[in-house]
């Protein structure tokens, strides 16, 4: 029987922080061993410390466990990270310095030149700047690897089939973002019943430039972005789960809707052929009724790892359109993190006993 | 003293026509006298046949009002039609041939060729094609005048002043509707509760063909669209009132934002010389806060009648993009309607006891 | 290998018609063969004649049916009915008087006579009226059992234990309801955000004489409804699923709020003891956080049948208090049937090719 | 022409102090000189120290002021305090023995023996004991009036006809209580979508004392509560504004609902006879309709100001129920807070240029 991997969980009280326990509970390789948080509630029992906000009852693994302070060193093999922004960075370096393999949600690393943004069945290859990242982090053998901001991901999931096939021009993406992408307490109800707010702090950005480097190519040791424009309006929208996205696209060459559904519906990847365990049969189901993706009812297709694609058509601006939905906690954080760890340990950069 | 136009509400138990009469309570030239609706309700007195659904109490006018059946004659001048699609088209061409001044809502005749569709501050000058209704609509003097869409509104009105400045090369949409836009009782709320309609049936279409239209330039008797392409994308979002759309905007001319600012906030028109009294002093107001504009807080900016625009911004694909923001059941329904009889009293083609 | 149940679904494609399906599929004994529809559907295939409302895809069961009309002769051993109420009660008769054991969800059988109106947990020596339904049904053994109102069964199971222990002199009762309780499309969306609607036609009186009945006692062949009077106001608010009631009770004897949870916390009953596979392990949890229960994160406690109570404490007024909150259209509907429908079937009510 | 008197706001950048100043603009009496609150805004320009969340824009009377802190001196004859409860008390009491009239709406000194709890139409007369408040704080002159908790208001004000007609023996009320009531940023997003939440922390014993406080009789210098016992069980639902409470209650003599309908409807105090500017002309208004009152449709009646009440019927428990709504922050706080100020200047406890 294979050995687990140790895991810690920093940032383990938030809103993703609680997916990472729920999306761990009962996994074949990993094992939660620590959780931290650097909220003050150091030195609490998990239970004591959050309010669990995923309904059903806090995991098993939680129960037992003290909340530590977010510092190495920590009794696990590698870390996941789920930290606020602002304290995540130099965290996140301090653990890999100290020999840590740290899987990160949080985007102070992102757009490092030596840190890998990877989405298992888009760019896995650019985990090629891992030897890059490890020399930056010193002599212990630590690394960074972080998964895209939650919007980008299913845009980027989205556009890798069509990239490869087509070839991609310039994208426009309008989003329509969930509350829990703000974490908890995150959004007043005040501010958001009977309402929509155009606005989410450094989320336009982040799709724009996230997007390109995912979708770029790994030479020479460094990432080049993709060469075409990404536009993205983002809003927040009064739903608890599921970011969904308006997209246009220009495509390389002429292609019809039903071509870019094939590509769409047959698209699999790495993951699929690993069987990783996080990884969805499909990577990207397509909706055909017209008034589809919808938040509630599709966020957890394939367990919240699959993302939805529906109202695929021809676009007199931009020439071809579609909608896009996904789990943004799910496969736009957690999960985009426990897939990462996946393709690490298949790819033997993680060990137990580290 | 100035006699009264005596008005006839076609639709009147519908949302958009409880704003009819809610809108025309204490107007200085409109007195409503008559009620018709095509939903059974007739000879039905009103207080019973609607349940007044926008606080409040039932304007006066109503309460000694029997509903009619939607059929010439009625005791009235003009008649305004917020009638449900599927039955406007035939009813108010009837009205229309019975010598009736027609101020419609309704889609069923915007897209006609004799048909103005008309916001007074963007192309009066459209009801130049009145000539031509008239004649088609026979002896009797009668004739239709639309408005837009009530997403088409906001879009076109701030599309007007950059085209007069900039010229506008292509206009990439995509909108976030409110509730009382589908009616009542509409959508349910089972539907929209924690979630997104990516689709609302004919929307799209009807913003990519009425925009052009309204920004289109009548010569030799016809109006000829405009020659940009217009891409629309529609959501329903789980908001009362206050349609709200992200725009992105081609120029035909190199602008930066602090230009297109300027160009919103100056925008006076005709109804603002004429002092029509439902124009509001601005037809746009620029708001500066990154996060607005909002429904819930600016639905209702001049009483329903100002659109809001902010996030003026440049775009990386279509070199512009703004956010705007107008109340969907005042400027995109009742009220443009209002204005747009306002203007045709004006212009002298309304008279008393006609 | 146990021969299994045929089952005819009448309603099928409503809201509480699709939990059934949603939760008979996997069932051990009971098999969907028919799927019937009171809403012009009928001859369409099922998944033409409704639009799935549930999450996830159409259970396999009902994929090759057809609508048929729901009027005896079905090809089924049993029918679960959740028919509206204005059609339910002569169709369902007809049903019972063809021979067919029917189970059924709609109120217009449950204050019949002669109809048991059973809570499995609660009541079941109720089912000791069949004799006499079927006597009332003809020769052909058909009978009619019910379930309670959504409201109702979650009252009815938390005073369960305490009339056992203590006595029940007065109940007053206030509910806060989903959305799903009015099925589809049943509220518009228009009329419940930003809003409360205190009103639901019908509810109070049916919690009130439901509640009653079921806690009433069988003898000489009647039910005698219990002796404490039970007052509802009842309340629609802008939730998805999950019924929750503020609940006050006057207790036969001296108990403090200690007594009340272990009661409600300790309690089982027949379906736990016959292992009924539907049967929740535990029929109440209690929680103690001071917030819950809520909705959202309750409602699916048991695979929503476990009803959820907490904040019990001394009542200033009636002596004791609580909140309790069960799932509307699992325990609330679809469930409560099913569990019936189990209990029938382990005390021999029920046969394959009947 | 009356000398105006200037007004001081504690609290002002809150969502009750908003409504202060939206509410005093173009009062015939107050005029706002000062705003001051305790969020470490002090110094800043009030329009960049709060974000104004009412609608429309922020009135001119605070345009040209710098947020003091709230601590005497102050340029102002009173002081209107929405102070957070954990820092209102210490805060108001030096105000009042630094010789300022207080008129709060904070719950700090509510149930002071030495403080008027006041709703002018209820209880004006319970401003005797001003002169003991008086004397507490000193030879300033100053003292503390307050209005009720934004429930207890309501509750009160329909309680107070049927104890003058009836006499009231036990109340029992459950309410669903708006989000503006917690403050802003108060409950999030998260919490709330979907979902409703079964507790306001120290919100029910509020009710239940205040209620008795407001309808107790002031002998001897002091209040006695009202013998009666009142039950309070408190939810908070996802509405922007507007409480509303299912109210019981068992009176003293027989009454049938018609008789309760008149009592309530007829219902006139002194602030209707002094005409008090606030005064709204009916401070009850009864609505038949049977789903009514509703938040969205009723929380602006009488400018926020009036109570509406429906669904007035027997009940089997207590005797008599009925449903009220009111505006939270109006009558429920910053207009309940004038409207004493108006009683208190009628009364000649209010000077200029004190």
């Amino acid at each position: 029987m294979q050995e687990m991997i140790r895991v810690g969980i920093l940032g383990a009280t938030g809103i993703v922080g609680q997916r990472f326990l729920q999306l761990l509970d009962g996994h074949p390789s990993f094992a939660v061993t620590t959780v931290a948080a650097s909220d003050r509630s150091e030195g609490k029992p998990y239970t004591d410390a959050c309010t669990w906000r995923l309904g059903g009852d806090v995991p098993r693994a939680a129960l037992g466990l003290r909340v530590q302070a977010p510092e190495p060193p920590l009794d696990c093999d590698v870390v996941f990270s789920s930290l606020p922004a602002e304290v995540a960075g130099p965290v996140e370096t301090r653990f890999a310095q100290a020999g840590y393999p740290v899987i990160s949600n949080s985007s102070a690393h992102r757009l490092s030149e030596s840190v890998p943004l990877v989405i298992p069945e888009v760019n896995p290859e650019h985990l090629g700047l891992l030897d890059t990242c490890r020399d930056a982090m010193g002599a212990g053998g630590g690394f960074i690897v972080t998964n895209p901001n939650c919007s980008a991901v299913m845009i980027a999931l989205t556009l890798a089939p069509l990239a490869a096939r087509f070839g991609v021009e310039a994208v426009v993406v309008t989003t329509l973002q969930a509350l829990s992408g703000a974490g908890h307490p995150g959004v007043s109800a005040l501010d958001i019943t009977d309402n929509v707010i155009p606005f989410i702090a450094g989320e336009e950005e982040k799709i724009e430039r996230e997007t390109r480097k995912i979708l770029g190519r790994l030479q020479g040791g460094r990432v080049a972005p993709a060469g075409f424009p990404v536009s993205a309006q983002c809003h927040r929208v009064n739903v608890a789960d599921g970011h969904l996205a308006a997209v246009r696209v220009t495509l390389g060459r002429p292609a019809d809707p039903a071509e870019l559904r094939e590509a769409f519906a047959s698209f699999r990847a790495l993951p699929q052929e690993l069987g990783l365990p996080s990884a969805p049969a499909q990577p990207i189901v397509v909706r055909d009724e017209p008034d589809r993706p919808q938040p509630r009812l599709d966020r957890d297709a394939g367990r919240g790892m699959t993302v939805t694609v529906g109202r695929i058509a021809r676009d007199g601006v931009l020439g071809h359109r579609f909608v896009v939905l996904s789990h943004n906690t799910v496969r736009g954080a957690a999960g985009a993190a426990i897939l990462n760890a996946e393709l690490l340990l298949a790819k033997g950069y993680l060990k137990p006993g580290a």
